[in-house]
């Protein structure tokens, strides 16, 4: 997830989508088929000779990173060509087309990353229907269920939120062409063509109107609050006292610098951080949304690193838990010993709804 | 929108909820007929006797409605049927049922308000698909647009929260029946009957899985984000010296005080507090996802004011800026001054984007 | 707290500014005694003849609480004297005159609610500096503390937290006159007595200058933070297989309506779903700082109401942990067997640190 | 600023943190001077031969930048000597030393960036303290005031967020030493001597006490609240048909890629994007303060990102706003033109309020 997110993929990005768009005008006869050539030649030699850092001073100080990079960009096009490299097109086009691919890449890492969490829970909430536990509310012991039900539950929070992201990427994560003033003046009819060439969506212009990504921003943090629910249980089933659960052991995690013998839920540490930090971010992308006029003065330029950062912290979440659903050590004495002893445990409809949990 | 929250209301979901448990048990033969019509009964006579605001003080301390609720309900059911009524229930079932109702009745006020603004807004950008407008980015002219291409992206922005939240609701806004633990001990396999007599979606226990409320938080912070966009444009495209657009003259509405001459753009102004206020709502509510087990301790509590407040700033924005939309004051000359003079307009593919904006 | 903050508190606060006012303007020789006399006659009668439902809507319509009100009390101070009421004031003046009184008024009673839980957890603290207790870090057993030491953390947060809405309440909380566009044109030079008159500090008019307020509300969310950690502690301490700490028994409190048997940590829960809500309060605020001009649109009418639930959270939290700190249960059996049996406790420098805690 | 937050100055404040303490228990006899010495030997050199990045993988691995690095100063420092180093101390001591040494130095910064803009300001507002300027009220023209009193207005903001900061990083940027579960055993009693050597404050611990940390986070969103109010108000003048003020020209700065001649307002983008990120980060602070009992988990673990952050926004922000201060274009032409023509204006004590402004 950091590599989708690093200065190279964001220029990489960058480049694609000024090579895309001069092919698209090309095909469209808007401009010859040699400066299309050229631009796309010389984005491919830029994506190794730029260095992001050197980059990244001039991009802040023109508070763009198009400026800088389109102006490489047409010196590395060669004079003829230079006029067709960017035509039509406005800084914001380039940098939310580059975040929209990084949206889309960060979506397919993070899908996967949820379905090991399920892959791993759900046998485990079968394998479970049976067996008592007991279940707890408001932190305090209250009647038996069974012990795949609430397992059943972590996996039917994440599967909610999993979908939640998959239709929010599919309609965020979508081409920004719309040029100076979102009218498409000057860049052709060839908003398809371009979108086809970076395996986007098409859509229409959304600089200044960002509800697609808000939309990512909000399926991301009920992402990283459904991680931290099952992170919470896990971390609460493992203090001594209870001892029902623990992380599994990993090589040089969860260790204490001054009590070499503690085992520490270092993994669910992680997707709790998560828990704490992503909602504040979801908060600043939704603040964001009543942008000026055709381009808005600070919100849109906020929402990037904020959306990156819910990705980065969506993703340390998911792998972390995804360590602890595949490895979760399970202490049945432990489990059994916290219950009423002597009596017949009434599980009430728990393997039923185990069921219709792991169904949606 | 205030009725849908106010305490009658509630009181009245909850009480219905308790009805409908009765009659779903008694269809099930897990009670007697007598026993439901009973209950069915004290729930239409506690509608109209208990007053709402002494039943809050015992609900505050016992940190729940559901328990002087249901203490009053055995009671009023007569001694005979007393244990019949609320039977496997918990508390949280109560007050999230009650929850959930309110949400799909705020829900279905929302889209309404929206669709009012959608049907004031799509003429409105079709009528100026050709008028050109000055496109301004980061605060500063840019170049012509379409002045309906503007009003497109308000509509498409509301258009896309609008359906956000109509799955979020249909999704979210379900029976909770979980039982002491959410293992439907004791409730009898009534879950689909309960909620076919409320007039809700079935659904497993959600009682320490916030998904589903957390989507509708989010989808309703999205919408509040999305009619700020509105109002911020129309705020400044009143400004003097730009003076493009004016929301409708109201009586009684947008004076000053110490100017009896101002017109001060209040419905905007509604819009963009809504807009202040809502980012952090949401976040509270997503940072109450990682309940603890099968009942979280001070989550899931925190839930239900917020979501209250959201519905009302969701509400009050849409209201406000649906009169702005029906009576939106364009003024064209205004417009035509404030572009470049003397020369054509080229407005782009602005009239092709409108229909595509309007499509959506 | 519910009472500062209602209807007639704040119509109480709004009459108090105007009488004031006139009263300071007729002492500056600006406008006669006796129009002095009538206006602050007629604003006693209006105190107790406004309806301030009736007010609230007509409120709601024209923006601000201050046009209908001054309507009604140039109106009832007779027609001679109208033109001297609100003479040289505006809106704002009026309402975050209001809000100041309010905010002194909830500081005070908050203050007071803080020094009852320092009151408990002082003599507690070193009534344990000898006790051996378990610490636990990352929700893990760790090394034995004096007991005495957790709560003096609490005792220190909670210090902290109070001193610095002490001195957020000094500073923001302070009378604003400005007229209309803050340069007090027309209002004379009367900001002190008038400020004299309502037990407010007097200062330069702030109307678009927010830190005060933010000042304010960033303090109530430490304070509402601070209490929470000594929530969340007693909550984990009353789990099942710990059992150190429980709240007092209070009759009506902590049932469960599916549960007879069980004592919830309802006050606990109060505490963590204020601790819950906070922070988007908190951020909503500070996102309204960047107003507009000479009195922003949104961003200061949507701080009231934030600030309003900071005050009614933070006075709930403080209440229901001043009962936990009142009557806190100790299990000295239970604290004694969860450490390790058989050694000594090396209790390190507790003793000394509680005492520089509780002298902080 | 980026060079107070990277991995290099974090792994420094660590090894300094090593090397006093060791030589403070030195100092009290509890270990061999001879030992102190091979410490701090060990952490001088470490400093130039770790390389952050790698260690940042087993950091993370591990849950802490303490075990490894720990591991590797034992390393070299001797095998005679590595049970001297890190005595008694704990992965939250090292990790919160360090980060008090980073607000510590961030406050600084922060101080001096915002003196750069008191002090430009100060001076322009009495310049202009008898200059009228028309003053605008909920982004309508209202009635003119001082230019001076829109400039004092900025000032005095600012100058009340730098005193806030002021405080509270003195309050919250302290020493942090408490060992395993923060009763200082074991450590000695070297606390002031290990503050001394590190030029911080001393302080009881305050690992699972977070009004420190909450503090300073609160005062920095403030500070960028009233940097933003700057660039708002800045950004809103310098629009067409108003005109009145501009950002200086900057080469490189405030181009556009597709309209070579617009002067956008780059430096106020800069504020105004940090304002909107900086309340979600406030509140992610505020929402981890009910750490768990003597070490929290995934609360403190999310604070440090968040302050760094902060800290990082708010050094843009007054770096931007510092060269807008310093280089403020005013158009009085515009200024004048925008008043109403042929009257007297009246700034009411707009003068006398300036004064006040800049004392406080």
């Amino acid at each position: 997830m950091l590599a989708v997110w690093d200065d190279t993929a964001t220029l990489g990005h960058a480049l694609d989508f000024e090579a895309a768009l001069a092919g698209a005008q090309a095909d469209a006869g808007m401009i010859p088929a040699s400066a299309a050539e050229a631009v796309a030649a010389a984005c491919l030699r830029l994506k190794h000779e730029i260095n992001p850092a050197a980059l990244a001073d001039e991009a802040a100080l023109a508070g763009t990173l198009a400026i800088p990079l389109v102006r490489r960009l047409r010196q590395a096009s060669g004079e003829e060509h230079a006029a067709y490299a960017h035509l039509g097109a406005t800084s914001q086009d380039l940098a939310e087309t580059a975040l929209a691919c990084q949206l889309r890449d960060s979506a397919a890492l993070l899908l996967t990353d949820a379905d090991r969490i399920l892959a791993a829970l759900a046998p485990l909430a079968r394998a479970h229907a049976a067996t008592p536990a007991m279940g707890r509310t408001l932190l305090q012991d209250a009647l038996p269920i069974a012990l795949g039900l609430r397992i059943a539950q972590w996996h039917a929070g994440i599967a909610d939120a999993r979908r939640m992201l998959d239709e929010a990427a599919s309609r965020g994560a979508v081409l920004q062409l719309g040029g100076a003033v979102g009218s498409r003046k000057g860049t052709g009819d060839v908003a398809a063509e371009v979108a086809r060439r970076l395996a986007l969506a098409d859509a229409a212009p959304w600089h200044a109107r960002r509800t697609g990504t808000a939309g990512i921003a909000a399926a991301l943090g009920v992402l990283i609050g459904a991680t931290g629910k099952f992170a919470r249980d896990v971390s609460l089933l493992a203090q001594q006292g209870i001892g029902e659960m623990r992380e599994p052991a990993v090589a040089g995690r969860g260790g204490s610098s001054a009590m070499a013998h503690k085992r520490n839920p270092t993994a669910c540490q992680v997707a709790l951080a998560a828990a704490v930090r992503s909602p504040g971010l979801v908060a600043g992308v939704l603040a964001a949304m009543p942008a000026e006029q055709e381009r808005g003065l600070g919100g849109w330029q906020a929402e990037g690193p904020m959306l990156a950062d819910l990705c980065l912290l969506a993703s340390g979440a998911l792998e972390a838990m995804a360590s602890v659903a595949e490895g979760l050590e399970i202490d049945l004495d432990a489990v059994s010993a916290n219950l009423p002893q002597g009596e017949e445990h009434d599980l009430g409809q728990s393997a039923r709804i185990i069921e219709d949990l792991l169904k949606e």
